[in-house]
C-alpha cells in the first residue's frame, strides 16, 4: 500500500474585511501586529520584512521556525489578505489571525483552512515504495 | 443588490515534491530561484528574506510589488512547500510554482488554486450599503 500523505501544516487563507484604514496603512503597526500574532499563536518569530506603498497600502511578512505569516493591506477598502502556515501541534494559524482581527478592528471576514500535505510518494512509484 | 465580491489576486499552494535534496537544501540557490520564479511570474520583487535550518532546511519569502512567494524545504524528504499570491492581470502565480518546479528538478506535485477575493460588503449590512 502507498503510504497515508503526512500532514506538514495547516495554512490558512484570511479576508480580513472592516479594517480600520489608518492602522491598516501604519507600516510600523502592521509590523508590530504581525509580531503579536505570531507570539499568540505559539510559533518563533525569525524576521520580518515590509513595505509601504505610495499613496497607501502595506506588505509585511514574517519568516517563523514554523513557516510564516503575511499581510497585504488596501486600507482604502478596510481590506486586508492574510496568510498564516504553521507547523506543528504547538503552534495555530488561527489565532494568528483572531489576534490580527482584533487588532485591526475588523468587523468581519471570511478564512479558509488547507492542509497543508507534506511529503507523500509518487502515485506513480511502485507498490511498496517510499521516497 | 450586494455588490459582487472583487477578486483582488491568486494564490496557489504548491506541495512539492521529489524535489533535488541538495538544491532544497542550499540557501542561496533558494533566494536566486525565488528571484527566477518572481521575474517569470511577472511580478515584481521588493526583497527577499531567507533562514537556514540545522541540520537541514531553508525557509525563504519574497516579498513582491504584487504580494508574495514562499518556499519552506524539508530536504530530507525531497519536499517543499510552497505558495505564491500575485495580484493583477500581469502576472501569473502558476508560472512561478512552475519555475521553481524546473529549478529543484521536482518529479511531481499538486497545486491548488485559491482566489482571493478582495474587498467586499458585510452580509449583515442593508440592500444597498456600500463599504
Amino acid at each position: 500500500m502507498y503510504e497515508v500523505p503526512s500532514v506538514v501544516g495547516r495554512h490558512v487563507i484570511y479576508e480580513m474585511q472592516d479594517g480600520n484604514p489608518n492602522l491598516l496603512n501604519n507600516e510600523e503597526f502592521v509590523k508590530d501586529a504581525l509580531k503579536q500574532a505570531a507570539e499568540d499563536s505559539g510559533a518563533t518569530l525569525l524576521s520580518i520584512v515590509s513595505h509601504k506603498f505610495e499613496p497607501q497600502g502595506v506588505t509585511a511578512v514574517a519568516l517563523l521556525s514554523e513557516s510564516h505569516i503575511s499581510i497585504h493591506t488596501w486600507p482604502e477598502h478596510g481590506y486586508a489578505a492574510v496568510d498564516a502556515f504553521t507547523c506543528g501541534e504547538h503552534t495555530d494559524p488561527e489565532t494568528a489571525c483572531g489576534t490580527l482581527r482584533k487588532l485591526f478592528n475588523s468587523g468581519y471576514g471570511t478564512m479558509k483552512l488547507v492542509r497543508r500535505l507534506g511529503p507523500s510518494v509518487s502515485p506513480g512509484l511502485p507498490q511498496g515504495a517510499a521516497l
